[in-house]
């Protein structure tokens, strides 16, 4: 098969709040070969993303996404790492938002070639089976503890056993503030149940603000402190990871390449690895970081916040390992992202979720959905159209 | 003073070839605040840059750059560092292009500053002295050993002992051609002359192709071996710095936060750190590069392959440090970069050059320059104008 069009949907919600919630809006890519097509979304700023796959070339090293993709050659898995190869060749300087932007395209690359084989994408990774997770739901703190408070006992009602908090309220007052969101936590849940806290790298440079956390954290035993500090400061993981109490540190969904990943893993001290299939550069090289996990003896998670097109997307690299047995379930989404497919990756009755045993992805996009959020983006230079909202 | 204005100016030769040449086109910026202008110039896709600047927000950590930087207090190195933090706050998700399109906008902060407060940015910095520097060739290698062979023997008559080949066809052909082009640029430079080489991460993660190349770099005695595989390897580099025979390794240029940078030097085993200004986010976290490159007991080299007010930009943050005593200089930009300026820093009678001792960068734009290579870009969302090229 021969890639014949990529075609890029930004969609959003009517409204667009000021807070930490990444599923108000999307960028949907759809790529057409051999008569099939394939869906997959990055976690990106939509606008920023849509020029850097058009924008015209400033030199050997900074060519748009298009470029690489466009007209490739696509029967295997190995066709696509050799247009991820390719991409990385032609633009690793200078048009840094090519590592997001390529990660749709290179779910909706995998998407297709298990339509077109009939075979789900874990299959295709070399995996046999898509084995159980238990799903943990993934929200936002409350604006004062008593929310927060109310929310996990909600949740652990609706029967999640594992929940984890973050954003919000988090590290923006207060020790004490914080302290009392995470005993609520901890109250709702039950001690029988897995609380893990989320940052949200609110702490930026500050390590020693993060770790006045630490008391708090290894009282209320939290599961994990996930992105106390910059994603990109695995010094400070490091050192944090030294601190005491020790709590577990979680890291991840920052990491735009395979590279960043495995150093948070192997120099970082993290001992859960999340990653974002929308955000990695796609499914190889999540793949990629879950064996590295395997052999450094860390638990691999995703991380997902929006659609369940994008948790599928983010499980399969992990869909056959035993050993990971968590897997982020959002909960909260926006009616775009609980719209955007036609079916789901439900709880089952035994509490459990796993990717479809269905060809590509295993979950469909709603493409009234894409339409019914689409936004109309014109981007001309000099007069040219280099982008327009295609029609979908 | 408050930031009233920033604009930017996407400039472009009529032509861009598809070569490792970054000087065919720039973004430019210019900030106003209290009655004083400053420029600044971001190595990144002009466009894709442009977008990232007035993307709409997707969430509390996706802003676009913008409202980070309008409006904001301008009166010391301090409020330039707050606006930074802001940035990393409001922008750290899903928009990795705001660390490229800052670092312009950062250096303009900086330029407006020291001309507001009459004092050159190395003060302000709180050095003392503009050192002396020994300027650096660099150029592209010739399509021939004998071609490369030219080019080395006519940088030396026009007076440069360092001189650094990169890119063209180095690492696209065998290990024999690659040894022809480097012996070819030592015998051209001569035995006394500072010879390095420059890979421009065209073995991306192939680390043994890269190290099939140490033989020839280590017998034509080469000061650095720049760039061998994909900037985000560090486990690569530290890989490649422990082969025999031993060549020093030379990287930092694809930093694009301080902190990938001091990881470089930490964990990659580098001995040579080399940092762009218009990347690494601007003058501030560069400063803190050179600082941490001193502690760590590693050479401080500035990239700079464009125009001298980015060659200014990306040397102040070492300008006092008499240690760090190489500059990269560029010695074949497009007429775009050749003509950006209104002065330069010229190679003096000793052969050196040096920061100019004049307020702010030191360098001054000339406008008529911007408007003549000036692109006109337009970006609309659901009909309303988000960016049109302004007027200069």
């Amino acid at each position: 098969m021969i890639i014949e069009s990529v075609d890029l949907f930004y969609v959003r919600m009517p409204e667009v709040l000021d807070i930490g919630d990444g599923s108000q809006d999307g960028l949907v890519f759809r790529v057409r070969a051999g008569g099939f097509e394939g869906f997959g979304e990055a976690v990106a700023s939509p606008l920023t993303s849509i020029a850097s796959w058009i924008a015209p070339m400033s030199h050997s090293g900074c060519h748009p996404v298009i470029d690489s993709v466009l007209g490739s050659k696509l029967d295997s898995p190995a066709d696509i790492q050799a247009i991820a190869d390719r991409v990385r060749a032609q633009s690793f300087y200078g048009i840094i938002q090519s590592d997001l932007t390529f990660s749709g395209i290179e779910i909706a690359l995998w998407d297709l070639l298990g339509r077109a084989k009939e075979q789900p994408i874990y299959e295709l990774l070399g995996y046999r089976s898509s084995e159980k997770k238990l799903p943990y739901a993934s929200v936002l703190f409350g604006d004062s503890p008593a929310e927060t408070l109310e929310k996990a006992r909600s949740m652990r009602t609706r029967g999640f056993s594992a929940i984890k908090f973050g954003w919000g309220p988090f590290g923006r007052g207060s020790v004490e503030q914080d302290a009392e969101h995470i005993f609520a936590a901890r109250e709702g849940i039950g001690s029988d149940g897995h609380l893990m806290i989320d940052a949200g790298t609110v702490f930026g440079d500050d390590v020693d603000a993060a770790a006045l956390r630490l008391k708090a954290l290894s009282e209320a035993k939290v599961k994990w402190y996930e992105e106390p500090v910059s994603a990109a400061a695995i010094s400070l993981y490091k050192n944090l990871s030294l601190r005491t109490p020790k709590v577990p540190l979680a890291g991840g969904e920052g990491a735009h390449n395979r590279y960043q990943a495995e150093h948070l893993i192997d120099q970082g001290g993290v001992e859960y690895i999340q990653i974002d299939t929308g955000y990695i550069g796609g499914i190889g090289p999540a793949y990629k970081v879950a064996q590295h996990a395997v052999k450094q003896g860390v638990q691999f998670v995703n991380h997902t916040f929006t659609s369940h097109s994008a948790l599928a997307a983010s499980m399969h690299p992990f869909a056959g390992l035993k050993e990971f047995w968590l897997a982020e379930y959002p909960m909260e989404p926006k009616a775009l992202c609980a719209e955007m497919n036609k079916n789901k990756i439900e709880i089952q009755s035994d509490g459990m979720i796993q990717v479809p045993e269905r060809p590509g992805l295993g979950i469909d996009f709603d493409t009234e959905t894409i339409k019914k959020y689409l936004v109309e983006i014109e981007i001309k230079d000099s007069g040219k159209v280099l982008y327009k909202t295609p029609t979908i």
